[in-house]
């Protein structure tokens, strides 16, 4: 099986090491000409986890996404849930024929508030056998230093899936399989949400003790709103086993970590910025934003009670007042 | 009810601080005259959370425990469970006929392995509905700080125990209150033990995705555990909501924070350190430690499969290497 990767992002970056590193040739997609030329010289993503070293031979770089997929058995789906439309929108409708899809990408397709499975029936017909998700809690930065990580593989067939997994598994990535393919994409969008939240707590200045509590009950909103969602989509029902690393793992590593995006975005919100001027500072606008909209449009199907997710969206979205929402959400923590 | 407080280090004092900013008229047991006689000319305690200014109008300190019992209708046990046996000893056995107990010691009583209840019980033929835990997640020093927290209130009947919680709740202090009196107990005791395990790997140098995974194993290890010991024990039986934050929230604030003891005695010996040259060193012995042998014990009656307690056991009690206790635990992570 060959496997080719798509996106030069940290996230992608770190998929490369790790498929190279258990020696596999890869074909890797990457935008830039001069980020190609970069690290064909230098051996490195110039932009991104800049300390891991790349053996090129074990590598085919390209900026032709359709030679790209054309060579490989294996997609890693690896940009931005933001430009995912943009850059797929490139190929024929039928070039993911007989392919198998691995998502990295944690997010919904904007707009459509699609999950990404969705999105790839329906513009590429793929069907949800030949789709597989990798889901952490991995942080990038901790597998360009080789610190043990875990990562879950989820798709219809286990077997299938440890196929998958099989690719990735090494002395410092340890590899989980499960059938909950639909529920692991929706906890990972949740978690960036509740991060952001996490966020905005801890810049209003609200200690540790409550912090716990909150991530608690974000948990257990999480578990709300997959039961719910799996009771409006039985097709899709198996067994969630929340307490495990892609679920409870993931929500924890985004929540605590100092590193996250979505956190160091929401403090800024908790400390009084605007959506524009965080914006403008950190020069991003974290994934929790666009997905606090997205699982609001979804959730108005679903139906489930997110006390927590529905405060940042107001928060991010429609100008509440930060300091009146979370005061409000206090009282309904346990 | 007129409420007496047992102990005087930071979690008695962060008692007395929200029963007097309540308003409430205390007894106040403390072992040294000379730290009685200093808060009662400076208003502090010498030796914990030393920002806090005492109304000592409300107080009645004393170093007679009897009296204290005796002028006391509740009293809030909090004094290090090492200690209990050797203060409690003090009084005669009838001492708590007709009182009311809150626990707020979390650990077992050392040596006889026995819940803080079992003991009461067989020393004072205290009955279970007068005994009422609280349960965390609350840093004493964040209480100091006046910043939110919530702590739960468990007895055998909701009514009683909510009586105790309303002695408490304030604008920084929300109360929750359960049934699971024997649950949260256990639930304190393990989370002091995954505390000091987690202190451990990162004195071995894993890093926060697997921290992550390893708190989401120990929360599926907990629970596993008390719902093998409530079949045991099926007296004590009732519904634990384990996403709440008495059994999670306490657990997470235990093991990702920098001031908890366990973690950092759990560092240490991560690092190389022996038990006593650890002990030595901080100057105490953490509470996971004592926890971890008493848990042991307990378990061999119990039989559950706890992996990650066994292996703090081993590492401090038996002389296991550290790195190949944690190399084993890696393998059965999900």
């Amino acid at each position: 099986m060959k496997a080719g990767i798509i996106g030069s992002g940290s996230w992608a970056t770190a998929m490369a090491k790790i498929l190279t590193d258990n020696g596999k040739q890869i074909n890797w997609w990457i935008r830039s000409e001069e980020t190609i030329r970069y690290m064909q010289q230098r051996h490195h993503n110039k932009h991104y986890l800049t300390s891991v070293y790349f053996d090129t031979n074990l590598i085919q770089l390209s900026n032709d996404l359709a030679a790209v997929v054309a060579a490989s058995d294996v997609l890693v789906l690896a940009v931005p849930s933001a430009f995912l439309e943009e850059v797929l929108l490139q190929l024929p409708t039928d070039a993911l024929q007989g392919k198998k899809i691995i998502n990295a990408i944690k997010g919904l397709v904007p707009g459509a508030n699609q999950l990404i499975n969705e999105y790839l029936e329906d513009i590429f017909s793929l069907p949800l056998d030949q789709y597989f998700t990798i889901t952490g809690p991995c942080h990038a930065e901790e597998v360009a230093n080789e610190k043990l990580s875990y990562l879950t593989f989820s798709g219809l067939e286990e077997d299938a899936a440890q196929q998958m997994a099989d690719l990735f598994s090494n002395s410092y990535l340890q590899t989980i399989v499960n059938k909950d393919v639909i529920g692991v994409q929706l906890a990972a969008v949740l978690k960036n949400i509740y991060a952001l939240g996490a966020g905005i707590a801890h810049g209003l200045d609200y200690g540790d003790n409550f912090l716990s509590v909150y991530i608690t009950n974000c948990f257990r909103e999480m578990q709300q709103f997959l039961e719910t969602y799996s009771q409006h989509h039985t097709e899709t029902l198996t067994e969630h086993n929340y307490n495990a690393s892609a679920y409870l793992g993931d929500l924890l590593v985004t929540c605590y970590s100092l590193h996250s995006r979505n956190r160091t975005f929401g403090n800024m919100i908790g400390k009084g910025y605007s959506v524009k001027s965080a914006q403008l500072e950190l020069n991003m606008i974290a994934e929790g934003y666009y997905a606090s909209k997205c699982l609001k449009e979804m959730n108005e199907q679903v139906g489930a009670y997110m006390p927590v997710a529905q405060a940042v969206f107001s928060i991010l979205w429609q100008h509440q007042n930060a300091a009146e929402a979370f005061l409000a959400l206090e009282k309904g923590f346990i």
